[in-house]
């Protein structure tokens, strides 16, 4: 079925070296080899020259600028210490003293089951399941069990080991087997005793219809309430411990760090997808994985969410919007810097104001920001700022979103959202814009955290100062 | 914060050139940088004989033995037809068949919204949904609409746009703001006229959540049955179409057609990560994308769901077992061949035997199976076989699973799964196994389709004869 018409160019490369092959049989093949290497060798020199010029000048040879050199960012969180056992038995404790007696939190795997148990597991057909029950007579409060298909049962146990919990949590392992209901198992076994259930919002609607068939139609004697975990128990997760802030505080400050070494080298003439690579290889050298990168020049940021791209190129007196982040031991950062190319003086006046606008915008939220407020607040009193000088309708989404083993997350800085009050550990963005389609974009986001005096602070080295250098040094 | 213990021995040397850099200012720069080019050119002279010998000669200067050839594999499902847009109305079509009066049918991002309206949208916190309206004004008895959040709107309508639905479909655009709600705005403006919502299974439970909320508080005046979609509903997709089907016929052709030609390439001290390399060359040079492999040797195949190693290797008389597949126009292929190295009198005449009798119990089911069995029917038309000859506590998992846009999808081939019934266009894997812990594992996969005829009928050129050449040719 391989057809002629689509072979590439590439395959034609290969007929041909098989033609030449058969050709080259009928000749003295050493002599033909020594000839090809010595032309190969040529090439390759020639190659290696450039190489050498790049490598040992570090410069491009190409446009003679030095090649960014983003070595002081390696070992950048090197001394930060991941989670450790222990804080397991915390979380669950928090948990124990949320969940109300006779009650079980149930979730799949994702971010919520990592918090609570360190297990990792992805999404597939086959339910795989862990289940919080209240349990007095355990040491964090709370009995954890594992309800896993029997033909993974050797796989869940793995991962239950390289979870590495503490000696006061060993979960149990329930197996459902191939064609049984993995419901049916979980009531029996493990809920017998429960009388509300409490399932993760991001868990697949089949598994809470599943669980509520079995349990609302009493298997075990009596129905019982399955029900979205309350927002009392979401809120746990939002509330953040100091080691969980101390792998924050390094990969933002490291996500900060890295846009403002990767500034100086954002030159006339690259592309966004140029900054988005020299963006890459800042926050990769800093040991950051997971990495992404939305860099967007002049009137290309009016689209929050828009993507690099590799046609429009930086100019002499470019706005450049870099959003950018990544991951450290389970956790994300996520900043966005916005910068002036050329001279102060040269620059669109339209466009410097309002950059000072949305920072004193962002100023006015850790000015006022404080434990108690709700985020609808902490949203406007960015938004006010911004409507009262004519750019409202420009301020197009909410000021910010909670940020953690995830990177949007709960809590929601959202005129919306009345009902969620800041809390002491809280972390979230503070991300004011103003985007003017056709014309330019400006946004400038910072990590924050409600802090033990319900103040916020910053969880970078600091906020933008001015839009060409970002930082007076 | 750059800590200097944590540098890299790559740092170590760009700090040794910066170092010589300051030295050799101090000299004449050209002479020693046609110094160093003459160096480097000598070590790529040497790099370039050994690409040369390698790729004239097809072979690999270490093994001396030929790098495996799959370029016939090059362009074998070029001329498969993509799935066109008049697809989308015979689909919604057959949806308006079976969605009842006055009800609709709620979706977010995943393989069901492709189905029905080709729009690609990842999930994140935004509800971004489809909503599938009985409606018999139009063209395809389906009215489409799109509710996105407002700030994704010009995404919304880009990923509307790259859908090329045919005219009969032209999806309303529908937006919630940011400080605002999905679920009431899909209340009001699309779901008014509608007494019942079925919801995608797959759909997270807080977005079911916040639709029953919203609709069974009864916001326009009455209460709407909000519920997991029907099973009716959901077999729709699991009825393959004639373009569907030959879609999957290449896809699944090109995957066993890439394991028999990776087959005589499998060595001698080969590891599982080897093969699995091999393999995806073989795959991806016959234009498969996401491509994957198990790649499994001996006692190391009795894990149904082991991963490629790199510390096992091919003996001479190893069983190897490669289960692979990978995506093609958006459907996926998914096959699993074991074969033997060595004499065919020198193998281990229980695991022959055991071949041969998962081979028998592949067999079966192709001629039993047909449209109106129970896919649990299936399942134990091939476990009886087992079961008798006393392995039955070694085939761990059911016999299969559905395949299309899915690499597991429904129907499941599971013995519990006496409710669902084999219908004309129905595409799954017959996937007998014998895993005996320690020992050896066994399995043969295919992908049938139940045919105009009713009959099971093979989605590649056939299957495996016997399990040293695979195929008698």
């Amino acid at each position: 079925m391989a057809s002629q018409e689509e072979i590439t160019p590439l395959v034609g490369q290969h007929q041909q070296y098989a033609s030449q092959n058969r050709h080259w049989g009928k000749v003295k093949k050493k002599t033909m080899l020594m000839r090809s290497m010595l032309a190969l060798s040529l090439l390759f020199a020639l190659a290696g020259g450039v190489w050498a010029l790049q490598h040992l000048f570090h410069q491009s040879p190409i446009t003679k600028k030095p090649l960014p050199d983003f070595s002081s960012l390696r070992g950048y969180c090197a001394h930060t210490q991941a989670i450790q056992p222990n804080e397991y038995i915390k979380r669950q404790k928090k948990l124990a003293a949320t969940l109300p007696e006779s009650s079980a939190y149930v979730m799949e795997g994702g971010p919520t089951m990592l918090y609570y148990t360190n297990i990792a597991w992805g999404l597939s057909e086959r339910p795989f399941l862990v289940v919080l029950v209240a349990d007095a007579s355990q040491p964090g409060g709370i009995k954890t069990t594992v309800v896993t298909p029997m033909f993974e049962a050797t796989r869940a146990v793995e991962a239950v080991k390289d979870a590495n919990l503490p000696d006061e949590i060993q979960p149990d392992i329930v197996e459902w087997i191939e064609h049984g209901s993995p419901y049916t198992v979980t009531a029996d076994q493990v809920l017998a005793n429960i009388s509300t259930v409490f399932v993760e919002p991001t868990t697949r609607l089949f598994i809470f219809d599943g669980l509520s068939q079995v349990l609302e139609n009493g298997v075990n004697g009596q129905g019982k309430g399955v029900q979205v975990a309350s927002r009392a128990l979401q809120t746990l997760r939002m509330v953040k411990s100091p080691a969980e802030l101390n792998i924050l505080r390094c990969v933002n400050h490291a996500t900060e760090e890295a846009i403002r070494q990767v500034r100086p080298h954002v030159n006339v003439g690259m592309t966004e997808s140029d900054i988005a690579t020299l963006m890459t290889r800042a926050l990769t050298t800093a040991g950051l994985t997971n990495t992404w990168v939305l860099a967007l020049v002049d009137e290309n940021a009016a689209f929050p969410h828009g993507e690099p791209g590799t046609t429009k190129k930086v100019g002499k007196d470019s706005t450049v919007l870099i959003d950018t982040g990544g991951e450290l031991l389970g956790y994300q950062s996520d900043t966005t810097r916005t910068f002036f190319l050329g001279n102060r003086e040269d620059h669109n006046q339209t466009i410097v104001d309002a950059w000072y606008l949305v920072k004193r915008a962002q100023k006015n939220v850790l000015d006022l920001g404080h434990a108690g407020s709700s985020c609808a607040e902490i949203d406007l009193s960015a938004r006010r700022i911004i409507t009262t000088a004519g750019y409202g309708r420009y301020f197009t989404h909410r000021l910010g979103h909670g940020l953690g083993m995830e990177m949007h997350e709960e809590p929601y800085m959202n005129q919306g959202n009345t009902d969620q009050a800041l809390e002491v550990g809280m972390t979230f963005s503070v991300e004011p814009g103003i985007y003017v389609p056709r014309e330019f974009g400006i946004r400038l986001e910072d990590i924050v955290v409600v802090n033990e005096e319900g103040q916020l602070e910053v969880l970078t080295s600091g906020l933008a100062d001015n839009p060409w250098t970002l930082r007076d040094e």
